[in-house]
C-alpha cells in the first residue's frame, strides 16, 4: 500500500521510521507492503519510489525532508500523491485548531481524488468533521483518526468496533498528560508555576503551555470523541472549559489529605438536550478509576447501556504512539477480510 | 441478517431479547436487520419466520424453547439454519471444555456450509481453535469469539484491531469475577469456605466452584487469549495452573496490612521458547493496575512493543454482557464498509 505523508514533524518522522522497521512484518501478517511514496512539508514535496530505509534514516535523525536526495519534486502533495499512485493520505501536519488548515484542504482534495484518509492532526476534525465524514461516504473512502485524540489509547476503535450496537451514554477521560503530571507535582506541594517551569525545561509541556493548562487540549480531544464516537455534531466553542491555572498546590494537597485526588476531566454526556461537553478539575475519591491514573498516562471511561462501563488506560502517549495508531489505521483500511 | 442460535441458556436468551430490543436501532445505525431465524437446544430445534417479540418474551421469562408456538421443527440445527437461509451461526451452547462438544461439530458443519460463526462457548475454541481458524479461512467465513473470553471486556477486538501492527509481548489479566470477589471477602477476614458458601447462595459462583477456585476458568480464558491474540497454538494442558483454594484469609489480610493485594492473575508471556501461560495468586503492590480491580470486575493489560501497555477494565460481566459481545460480532461481520 502506497502512503502519501503530509507533515514531517515528530509524528510524521516516527511513522516513516515505523513503516520501514515493520515493512516485512506487515507483509507476513497482513499481506500488506506499506510504503511511503510521497511526503510533503510546507516547503518540500517529494514523490517516487522513495527508498524506505533512507527515508527512515532521515526521519530518525530528525533531519528535514530536503535531506532526502532523490525522488521527484512537486509543489502540491495531492498532485504528488496521484503521480505516485498513493492509496491513502496521512495528515500529520500541525494544522490550526480554528481553521483546520493546511490539513483540511489537503484532506478534501485527497478524498475527492479517491484516497483514503488517516488523520493525526486535530484541526481538520475539530473544524469540519461532519463535512469530512460526509465526503468519506460520498467518495467511498475510509476516514480514520485514531492518532488524533489520545495517541495510542484506542478510544475510537473501541467505540466503533468493540461497543458496536450499544448506545454510548457518556465519555469521561484524563486526556492531557501535561496537566495530569502537573497535578501530581502539586500533590507533592510544588507550586504550579514552578512545576510548569520544570515541565517546559524537560520538554514535556509545549513552550506555550496555556493550551494545556487552560483545558483547551482536553476540550479539543473530548469534542473529537463526542463527535466521532457519539455523533454529537458540535464545535469546540460549545464546550464549557475550565483549566487548572486557578488551582493552588495547597488545595490539591488538602484533597489528598482527605483521601481524594484532583484531576482534570473532560466529559461528554448524552442528555435530553443533546450531548454536553465539559472540561474542568474534579475532586475524585481515591478509589475512582480516573483517580488512579498518574503521571503522563491517559485514560478514558466509556459508559454504555448494554455493556456496562468500559475503561481504557495507558497506551504510549508520544509521537511513536501516535504514529503506531496511524499505522494501525492503515492496516485496518487495507487488511483482507474473509 | 438471519441468525441461527445454538443454545437457549442465559446467554442465548439474553441474545434473543437484545436482538428484539435493538432491531430498529441496528437498521438505523448499520442498515442491518438482525433476526433469529433458527434456534436449537439439545431437545428442540425451531426455524422459520420466527416472531422476534414472541421469542424475546419466551427468553425473558426464562421459558424453554418449546414454549414458542409456531415455526417449523427440525432435528438438526445446521439443517434448520440452511432451510431458514441463515447467514451466521451463534454458538451459545454449554460445550464441554475437553471435547468441545456439542459446539465443535455444530461450528464445523455450519462453517463448511458457508455460515459465519460467532462463538460464545469456550469448549470448541479450547479444543480446536487452530482447526476452526483454518476452516474459517478455507470457507471464507468470519470466526468471531468476543463473548467467549471475558464477556463484554473487548480483549480480542482490541488486540486484533486497535493493536494491529504491534507485537503483543504479554497479556496479564484478572479474568474470573468469582475468585476476585472471594479474595475481597478474605481481605475482610472472612474465611474462604464461608465466603464461598455466600457466593453459591447468592448465585455468583457455580454450584461446583472448583472450576473457578482452582484457577481453571482463568486458565481457559488466558489460553484462548494467548491462542487468538498472540497465535500461541497451545492447549489448556500446557498452562501451569494454581488456584486460590490453598490461601487463607490471614495471608490475604497480612498482605493488605503491608499495602499489597492478593489477586488471581492469568498471564501469557512471549519468550524465546514460545508463549507460556501461567495462572496463580500474585501479591501485587497497591498501585499496580490489577490491584485496583475489585469485586466481580475483570481487567486485562496488553503489553506491546510500539504502543506501550494498554489496560482494559470493566465491561458488563454477565449473560447480558456476553450477549452484547456476540451481537457486536454480528454487526462487525456484516456492517457496510466504504
Amino acid at each position: 500500500m502506497r502512503v502519501a505523508l503530509a507533515g514531517f514533524g515528530g509524528v510524521g518522522r516516527a511513522l516513516a521510521a515505523l513503516a520501514f522497521s515493520r515493512e516485512e512484518q506487515s507483509v507476513t501478517d497482513f499481506g500488506l507492503r506499506i510504503r511511503i511514496c510521497a511526503a510533503g512539508t510546507r516547503s518540500t514535496t517529494l514523490w517516487g519510489d522513495l527508498d524506505p530505509g533512507t527515508l527512515a534514516f532521515v526521519a530518525s535523525r530528525a533531519l528535514p525532508l530536503t535531506a532526502y536526495r532523490g525522488g521527484h519534486r512537486e509543489t502540491s502533495l495531492v498532485k504528488a500523491a496521484l503521480l505516485a499512485r498513493a492509496h491513502v493520505l496521512v495528515d500529520a501536519t500541525s494544522s490550526d485548531i480554528w481553521t483546520g488548515q493546511p490539513g483540511l484542504d489537503l484532506l478534501r482534495a485527497a478524498m475527492n481524488q479517491g484516497l483514503h484518509a488517516v488523520v493525526l492532526s486535530k484541526g481538520p476534525l475539530l473544524t469540519a468533521y461532519k463535512e469530512l465524514q460526509g465526503l468519506s461516504q460520498s467518495a467511498r473512502v475510509h476516514l480514520k483518526a485514531s492518532g488524533a485524540t489520545a495517541a495510542a489509547l484506542p478510544c475510537l476503535d473501541v467505540a466503533e468496533v468493540s461497543l458496536a450496537g450499544t448506545t454510548l451514554l457518556s465519555i469521561n477521560g484524563i486526556l492531557n498528560g501535561t496537566t495530569n503530571y502537573l497535578l501530581g507535582r502539586m500533590e507533592e506541594g510544588i507550586p504550579l508555576a514552578l512545576a510548569l517551569q520544570e515541565t517546559v525545561h524537560r520538554g514535556i509541556a509545549e513552550p506555550d503551555p496555556r493550551w494545556d493548562l487552560e483545558g483547551w487540549d482536553t476540550a479539543a480531544k473530548t469534542v473529537l470523541l463526542a463527535n466521532i464516537a457519539m455523533g454529537a455534531g458540535i464545535g469546540l466553542s460549545a464546550a464549557a472549559v475550565e483549566g487548572i491555572g486557578g488551582l493552588d498546590a495547597a488545595f490539591v494537597q488538602d484533597a489528598l489529605a482527605q483521601g481524594k485526588r484532583v484531576k482534570l476531566v473532560g466529559s461528554a454526556v448524552r442528555g435530553v438536550g443533546g450531548i454536553k461537553v465539559q472540561v474542568g478539575p474534579q475532586v475524585l475519591p481515591c478509589d475512582h478509576f480516573l483517580a488512579s491514573v498518574n503521571g503522563a498516562d491517559k485514560a478514558v471511561s466509556l459508559e454504555t447501556d448494554t455493556m456496562g462501563t468500559l475503561s481504557l488506560v495507558g497506551g504510549r502517549s508520544d509521537p511513536r504512539g501516535a504514529a503506531a495508531a496511524a499505522y494501525k489505521d492503515i492496516i485496518n483500511i487495507f487488511r483482507p477480510r474473509p
